[in-house]
């Protein structure tokens, strides 16, 4: 059983979802040692969040941006605004989607689905430099 | 420390939520030889979902596939609809509900609450086979 | 690599969220025996949920529980409705935010971000007491 815990930064973008799977594998070059195991990836804000989704078709990314903002819309009132009006529905959409995921690794690779990345949902306007606090506990190859 | 990982394949189901508690358990026979730990449960795909909700009234489920309907209705137009109309909706509730959920094992079981069960949400209409990678780590049983 | 599992009981609480970050710490001294791992908190209830969000402004959580409120109303009609209108919204939501969260420990303490805390998300009206089992792996301090 062997284990390691790193901590990167994610390159900063501005509201949306992205594909992340391989600039996650890139900064986690050990993933390679683990024959099995599980990555937990943890992001350290409350105005992002990191989910699985599809990894093909770009267009997957831009509809969940559109329809986050129709289930928590900036339109609605809130007291806390102080920080601008994309703020408070940045605040709900993290915990809808989560702070952190789970990924089990098979044979050196993330053991996810054909058609499943890694995402970041950035949920405020301007650009952000996230951090993420990678722990992987498991087996490593002989 | 011991631990283990597998891999099954759930019964295919049409669009709705199940409570698939007993089938996780047949499919993990291992767990009942772990004293204390954790077990992660993570779905390949990328519509359709895992969580934990009440496990006697099956209308919790029904209310609960109605609802996300609600919170992200078919009848939204999405960029992605080239797999049909509730392809999209899929991928929103997956990422809103998650792909995985880790569950502490206490005594050889699931230490769930009492009126608490593993669901399987499938969101697509037509009747999918969803694979499971299971992670289980912990003590085991002397 | 060392660990161990524990189970205890959160204060009672009307409807609303609560920051929780030192009653879940007060309640887990051996934290700060783990020089680096992870600590999964799982609630074994289906009408209350755990998350992680902002740990300053407490009107992020007044919001929180509006929007929620918004996004599954007890206005929508339901089949399960024995146990009172407010029970199936806090199934809903008990899946949209989930029962569970994973967090890196480092250097003894929470590896959680600046602005970032653990929020208990309480969906019934009635004070309700919520059991949490908390599970620690890690390496330990010298």
């Amino acid at each position: 059983m062997s284990w390691s815990q790193s901590t990167f930064t994610l390159s900063p973008r501005t509201r949306g979802c992205y594909l992340i799977t391989d600039e996650i594998v890139q900064n986690l070059p050990e993933l390679q040692e683990y024959k099995a195991g599980l990555v937990n990836l943890f992001m350290q804000h409350t105005s992002a969040a990191l989910t699985l989704n599809e990894n093909w078709d770009s267009d997957v990314r831009l509809d969940m941006t559109d329809s986050l903002e129709k289930i928590a819309p900036e339109s609605w009132s809130f007291r806390h605004d102080a920080e601008g009006s994309d703020d408070m529905p940045a605040h709900i959409k993290s915990s809808l989607i989560g702070a952190s995921i789970t990924i089990p690794i098979k044979g050196g690779r993330l053991a996810t689905g054909t058609w499943q990345g890694v995402w970041l949902c950035e949920f405020r306007r301007m650009r952000h430099s996230r951090k993420v606090v990678a722990t992987i506990q498991g087996e490593k190859l002989k």
